[in-house]
């Protein structure tokens, strides 16, 4: 049996998560229920926090990549934890806004922002905005001189690194739709051109190499390239630069099949190769900023589902089918991601044989989990999906007009509410019949 | 160029829709920006009516299949012109009581309804529960008996054919997570446990074979076996049914590597083809149902988008990125789904390159069209996807908290809003913040 971090079985013999039973949480909540371990969550933020500090004298931040799961409770919790914010939207940063994170730690990314959304970052005072192309130079620099401000910026860099090589996606290469091209002097010539701005204050250089690594080369590939960069900005421009940001990427253990990665010694390797790279060439280690998101909350959540049938068996496929599915948790239909799946009152049960897990809406690709062992499984039983605490909730849709389902954070036995479950009028809340219809 | 039927080019070469001009409605109502041309959507209603009237009488009834793309006001089309509604979901039947549809033309879908939805069905006296599995059927049975109401049941069937030759999805096969098995006895069995529940009225069959198909064959091969089983029924267990239901799945016409069905002549060998396999028989025909979902809506819609930063060229990908993507349009992401896209004050310019067309989310993914052979394009032009009114707002997210486009009903030059845009306020909405954080 696999158990993510979040969970223990209690004295029942329960699926336990924070201190609260799994079987009340879905007798209490209703399901399908996304349920997020607060303790675990914190616990992740102060890893990566520590090693920074330990690592690397603490002279930078690490960003929380709000994109694998944005409410703002989530950012209540970063911002106590002194992490800061790393938002791709509006949408993020109009929660982190409302939340009441400080701007000051807010990044925001983000490969075509929109005017509305460069306008709402400056008139908050953002941290910095990651400026991904030439046009949204210039687009930053008209809005905030427009508006009066000086902005604080740095630059999304396509370090050409390959990641493929090592189970990534390919975020990093020169092909990418995101950032700026290393290689054929783009990405110099840019900030050059932002170096004459006036409302334009440069902080630093960004990368992301990929997503679901599990492997150190590619992240000592891309500070090599970085610090180097750094290095060239300094001989070239004249412009010393305070900060890298190296990005995020850093591979879960979804399931048992996954290996794990120590976030010390990756944080250890990644502080040491910036620290080597900057002495070899004598320049001062910048400020380093790293932008996990679902190493920080995927194996901190859970979610929870009523089997409402049970199919197949005697030489057919044998269905689980829950009461949610891809609308709650697409991934299976989009990367063909895995799951593993236990029982909440017996986490424990032997396999008896394969089956798949479907979910309930009208589509046959409506998938969880494809071929995994299971116990014997009966009509009522709460099925408890592991580590779905990243880009589930916020991929999630209301395919079939689902409503979405609760998140609830649990901690100490303690479980509340911070994603109000839709109801039905929220279904058609936004819906309207033209007189003449 | 490729122009899908609901469109044309205007006196000044701008696109068309509805009599109206793209370029302008995307700059009074914004992008992402969803259109639907109703008179396109009416015409379709009537293509099908009207084909089952000559071909077969008018026996039976053309349901609507809303999760292709449910609103309220799509649920006032469909009523006005005759059509029933197929719903998959307590969500899209709430949709359909909420703007008065006749219940009696309702006939609800899903292979896992939970308790509250067949209440909801039976209080509303929905004119069909389509029961999916055995289970379901005691369950259905049970909660009508408590609410002291008749229910009217059609089963679905697997009928074991394996639609894959015919280049679609494998719904109607023995091994999907939708149906009882027809091979194995289940379905007999079940439809005759329920002859004997006092609550419960056998009104007929149903099976849908899959989606996206071009060819005649696997429809005449499903309608053969269900006359054969219909007939069965009637000797086996002495009950006449009265309709059968054949789905929905009709290819449509993405772009111009898609052929397109004949409606009329699909729909004609469909009812000769029922209408013979009775006649061998010696049982009348019963009542044809169909379900087209997809082939309604999805040429009546195009998505307009503000393209924001043109990148690459020169030896790299030329990068269309427009201020929507995956999260209006997953089908790219979900199925490689192919779409063809224009410039909508320019719809004939001439291509110069191939590009990819991508979205503004935070994720190397989020395309929504690969090397389409496109003209010169820059920041701020409008582009135009085309035959986007199925399964896109459907299955929309607000994934990177992104807010939801509006939909717009255009016709004889009016536009309407149906559905309205989401704002930040609507993406915090269910948020809450619990005193402790």
């Amino acid at each position: 049996m696999f158990l993510s971090e979040a969970l223990s079985i209690n004295s029942k013999g329960h699926l336990e998560i924070g201190g609260c039973d799994a079987v009340e949480l879905a007798r209490e909540f209703g399901t399908p229920l996304y349920v997020m371990d607060e303790g675990l969550i914190r616990r992740n933020c102060s890893s990566f926090r520590d090693s920074l500090m330990k690592h690397y004298g603490g002279n930078g931040l690490i960003l929380y990549a709000s994109k694998a799961f944005c409410a703002m409770a989530m950012c209540r919790i970063i911002e106590s934890e002194g992490l800061g914010l790393d938002v791709a939207s509006g949408g993020e940063l109009y929660t982190a806004i409302k939340s009441g994170f400080s701007m000051e730690r807010v990044y925001f990314h983000g490969n075509n922002k929109t005017e509305g959304e460069i306008e709402l970052a400056v008139e908050n005072n953002v941290g910095r905005i990651i400026i991904d192309n030439r046009e949204e130079l210039f687009k930053v620099h008209r809005l905030a001189s427009g508006l009066g401000r000086k902005v604080r910026v740095t630059f999304r860099i396509k370090p050409g690194i390959d990641a493929h090589t090592h189970d990534a996606v390919k975020t990093g290469m020169s092909n990418s739709k995101f950032g700026l091209t290393l290689e054929n002097g783009e990405a110099l010539e840019v900030i050059s051109q932002a170096k004459a701005m006036e409302n334009i204050i440069i902080k630093g250089i960004h990368c992301h190499i990929g997503s679901q690594l599990f492997h150190i080369a590619p992240y000592k590939a891309a500070a090599q390239t970085m610090v180097d960069f750094l290095d060239r900005i300094r001989k070239t421009l004249g412009v010393e630069l305070e900060e890298i940001n190296l990005g995020g990427g850093f591979g879960v253990r979804y399931t048992a099949r996954h290996s794990s990665i120590d976030i010390d010694s990756f944080i250890g390797e990644i502080c040491r190769t910036v620290k080597e790279e900057c002495e070899k060439r004598g320049i001062k280690p910048p400020a380093l900023l790293l932008e996990p998101g679902r190493s920080i909350v995927a194996p901190a959540g859970i979610t929870l589902y009523t089997v409402g049938t049970v199919k197949g068996g005697n030489g057919f496929n044998r269905y689980i089918i829950v009461d949610g599915g891809m609308a709650d948790n697409p991934r299976y239909v989009l990367y063909q991601a895995p799951y593993e799946a236990l029982l909440a009152h017996h986490p424990q049960a032997p396999a008896v044989s394969e089956a798949t897990i479907a979910g309930k809406s009208c589509e046959s690709g409506d998938i969880l989990i494809r071929n995994i062992a299971m116990p014997e499984v009966k009509p009522g039983d709460i099925l408890a999906v592991l580590a779905t605490g990243a880009y589930n909730y916020s991929m999630s849709s209301n395919y079939n007009r689902l409503p979405r389902p609760a998140v609830l954070l649990v901690r100490n036995g303690r479980a509340r509410v911070i994603v109000k479950r839709e109801d039905y009028e929220d279904i058609v809340r936004n819906d309207i019949i033209p007189d003449d219809l």
